[in-house]
């Protein structure tokens, strides 16, 4: 069956991947996007209007989504356009050549909401989407999750934070804040009782 | 052969991993230590003086690297000891239960150096070691390198940075800065290179 855990991810999560979609004149498009591992085989999309990836998922409904680690994809994909030699065409989806693994998805749902934050007023997209597929390039996938990054940078400065100037601490303790909110976005229940357990530990210095 | 490419180190890359020693009283110790690979069989540690890691492993000649992602491992070993029931003896050295994979090395050399920092002035100390032996616990063992992290999350800035005000956007480059000395110290080729291009797309903004 058609199940996200063969491929190393867990419910309620969220995975850095890179997702691929048909461009209306057919040339592949590829873009960093953040998804959530919502069931086995449903995913769950946040994404802002007026990129080139929501309008072909939009027209299309289906999208492929690439669980890889290539930092250099990564860049390409988000400063630019990822060069078409870097694609491959499996049935009815694009995916990207030398992926650890790619899974396609069929649009169940699309709904759309104001949001606003920092940078101001936006139209979000929240896209619930069914698994159809799944092809494995490499037998050890492992999607990228941010969570025991931010927690591993978090322990870094809370061994530091007592050795600076109040200023510094400062920045320290900002950043291991951002850090427990993105755990709480992105981890699951072990990073987020994780950053619980560092937070505790900082207030109490 | 005791080759860390089986369990996914390349040479140069620096990876997060927790030590484990033996203190004098012959309980089990456990540290987070960024471990480099400088070769297939050799590693080298930076460590600071003042460290019961530092104390066991000068004394003992002998430790255990854990090759693990366990969040609430690394705070605990990082804000108290970590229980002795979560270690296992083999042999003659004490790794921790559930790693992915853990290696023993012993020490070739040591040397002394005075460093300073933001922190102050410090005694380092230079550790060379061979390893002489590793046990695989899990088929997919991917050890912690923080590069892919650093890139993703200076791609995030700067998708952004354009978008804030100025304060908030200098508050972006820093971080974009820092996660390329980040990049620098812990990354490979790739990620090296992909980190250029992301410090070039930002000068031309």
């Amino acid at each position: 069956m058609h199940d996200l855990t063969s491929i190393g991810m867990k419910k309620g999560l969220l995975y850095e991947t890179v997702l691929s979609t048909e461009n209306p004149d057919k040339t592949p498009n590829a873009a960093p996007i953040g998804v959530i591992c919502k069931d086995k085989n449903e995913i769950v999309l946040y994404l802002y209007e007026g990129t080139q990836t929501v309008e072909n998922i939009k027209s299309n409904k289906i999208f492929t989504v690439n669980i890889l680690k290539d930092p250099l994809i990564f860049v390409e994909c988000t400063i630019g356009d990822l060069s078409s030699d870097k694609f491959k065409l499996h049935e009815n989806g694009f995916y990207i050549e030398n992926t650890d693994a790619f899974f396609n998805a069929e649009v169940k749902d699309i709904k759309e909401v104001q949001k606003e934050d920092k940078i101001g007023k936006s139209k979000l997209n929240i896209i619930t989407a069914q698994v159809t597929e799944i092809i494995t390039k490499n037998e050890c996938v492992k999607p990228l999750n941010r969570a025991i990054f931010a927690i591993i940078e978090s322990l870094v400065y809370l061994t530091r934070i007592d050795k600076v100037n109040e200023d510094t601490s400062k920045l320290y303790l900002n950043r291991i804040n951002e850090m427990s909110r993105l755990v709480n976005r992105v981890g699951g229940l072990n990073d987020k009782e994780a950053m619980k357990k560092i937070l505790k530990h900082v207030q109490e210095k």
